[in-house]
């Protein structure tokens, strides 16, 4: 699959450029607000200056990894600060492809489109595992997909975009195929927050030199502009993909660093707590809605898209304008997540509207 | 060469770890402060939040690049908004190496060690050009040293660590070289605020699909810790260029864009004449205090380093530890350049303290 992105792009443009309301449900900006401690972070350092407006650390602020360090219950060495989680997807994928142990990366399809576009980028073979209707996957496929070429697994919990949340035991699967085919395993856990099912696990829960996580503040501070994530890696991992966001980056932005530290000092835990809240309402909100108007979806375990699908309505690109144009709710092609869901549509729940859009939706197919 | 930047830190670590004052001369981080719009630029953002704090374009703040795109006389197509000029040198020389115009990348001797380090990453192959003593490339050199195979030419103007600018016919040359061998000129421009010999050109001087301009504000607005750096690229480039941005960070940090458009906006040109002149009357200082020190030295054109050798003293990792310890002042070894400034060191005159660090210099070789 050639890198999907800017399908992304064309549907937002075409939904901000329309002469009538839309609801947008493309994008996976949060709507809910940083925590206040998150601004105070920003004006205390801006307040700084001189000498703290130089390089931070390559790997990030110190204290920042000391914070999640202790957070994670890990080393602080196993923790470097990336740009977003997409700096440490790519670190990771980085370095699973360039350790001599194989070049293909096994996903899912659907996908998180990303990933195949750094595969390609970084001069790695594609290799799509199917999941089950609702998301979930079977680490016997994935085993069947592996092969001694196999450089990379990546698991994305809770999924984008299906709303999957892998339980405990497909997590320590991942890891052992990833052991047994000398391989490595990205954790890509940016939604770790917005777990609904009660059955997310990291794959930290599952101590080995073959897997590596990827976090990000993204959505955990609703702050998808300020890219600050992380990697926590194994030792044996962390000098070369130290090395390469040297050599690609030099280090992150160190106004946003200040800000996170200061606010994961700050923030009560409520803050998330109420936004998962929030979140699960919506869930709720849009699927019964969606009910309504006759749609097929996955119910999402976590995460902040549902998946929908209409009668005779494939999720193409030219139905998608369709449903912006007549409907006014913009979602995004299935056929951005590979080939799986493209009779598919996601809708992102970052807007207090959805109840008005599922509305929006079960008119629109009443009166088709 | 191998990556030699944690040398760097080794420098670092063993100056902050003295038990004595030492003059640190080792990192080119500004000491003279930013601008005071850049902390405002900083507090104004910090005051919206929401939407304010979520994905910026990848390519940067729209503001930001036409701001870019009318100072540098370019349209605003050709702007890519970078994560510094790291970044910016990794997505121009990651372009020129996926043309499928050749794999080498053509470099100065002594480099900047970025380069060897990125070119190695990215899977091309080094090419040295020895330097005159004073820093001057004669593109002859160039040219006899490219091939159908060269896919990059690295320039850097002024110098890091020689201190040279390249003059118009030189820039000329490497532009047109570039053209006869199909290879892409990346001429990075970080210093340009810093030319005391009112001879820099920029590449951007001349009209070519084959150069692409490298620069960033980490220099000249005392930021090397915000990550905001630029890219100007044909038309031809800028998509491959973008889609390589997106696929590694997704985009840069919002804050320290939005700090750095304020800046641009409300500074005075006069803060950069000030920031140039006194770095030229440290130059004048801290040359003149080598003489007494009986140094040979390479008088900079521009930039923040001053390269200098001593008597019986070759510029290695343990000499650099012997003036830390004995002398007090801290440099760069010469071999972290590559091999042509091996017996030299590179002292940054980033600090207030040239003459005492100069003097420090002279009495320790006075009693040596």
């Amino acid at each position: 699959m050639d890198y999907e992105e800017p399908l992304f792009f064309r549907v937002i443009q075409y939904a901000v450029n329309a002469d009538h309301d839309v609801v947008n449900m493309v994008s996976g900006n949060p709507d809910w607000g940083s925590p206040p401690a998150l601004a105070e972070g920003l004006h205390e350092y801006a307040d700084t200056g001189g000498q703290n407006f130089q390089y931070p650390p390559s790997d990030g602020l110190r204290e920042l990894r000391e914070e999640i360090a202790a957070r994670r219950q890990v080393p602080v060495d196993q923790v470097i600060v990336t740009n977003g989680g997409g700096g440490a997807n790519y670190l990771a994928m980085g370095r699973a492809l360039e350790r001599g142990a194989g070049d293909e990366v096994v996903m899912t399809d659907p996908v998180y489109p990303y990933y195949p576009g750094k595969t390609n980028m970084l001069g790695g073979e594609q290799v799509f595992v199917d999941t089950a209707a609702d998301g979930a996957l079977d680490p016997a496929d994935v085993r069947a997909a592996a092969s001694e070429d196999t450089a990379c697994i990546m698991a994305t919990t809770p999924n984008n975009p299906t709303g999957a949340v892998y339980g405990e035991e497909t997590m320590r699967e991942l890891v052992a195929i990833a052991e047994e085919y000398d391989a490595i395993l990205v954790s890509d856990e940016v939604y770790d927050h917005f777990d609904f099912s009660g059955r997310f696990t990291s794959a930290l829960e599952f101590d080995s030199e073959h897997r590596i996580v990827v976090n990000s503040f993204s959505k955990s501070l609703a702050i998808t502009g300020f890219r600050v994530g992380y990697c926590i890696a194994p030792e044996a991992h962390v000098e070369p993909m130290k090395s390469r966001h040297m050599l690609t980056n030099v280090a992150g932005s160190r106004p946003a660093q200040a800000a996170v530290l200061h606010a994961l000092r700050e923030t009560d835990p409520s803050y998330h707590e109420e936004n998962r809240e929030r979140l699960a309402e919506r869930v709720e909100t849009f699927t019964s809605a969606l009910d309504d108007a006759g749609a097929e979806y996955t119910k999402p375990d976590g995460g902040f898209y549902v998946l929908a699908r209409f009668p005779d309505f494939p999720g193409t690109l030219e139905n998608t304008f369709e449903l912006i144009d007549e409907a006014g709710v913009a979602g995004m092609p299935g056929a951005g997540f590979g080939t799986a869901r493209e009779d598919w549509l996601r809708f992102a729940l970052v807007t207090p509207r959805v109840e008005e859009a599922a509305e929006r939706l079960a008119d629109y197919f009443a009166d088709r």
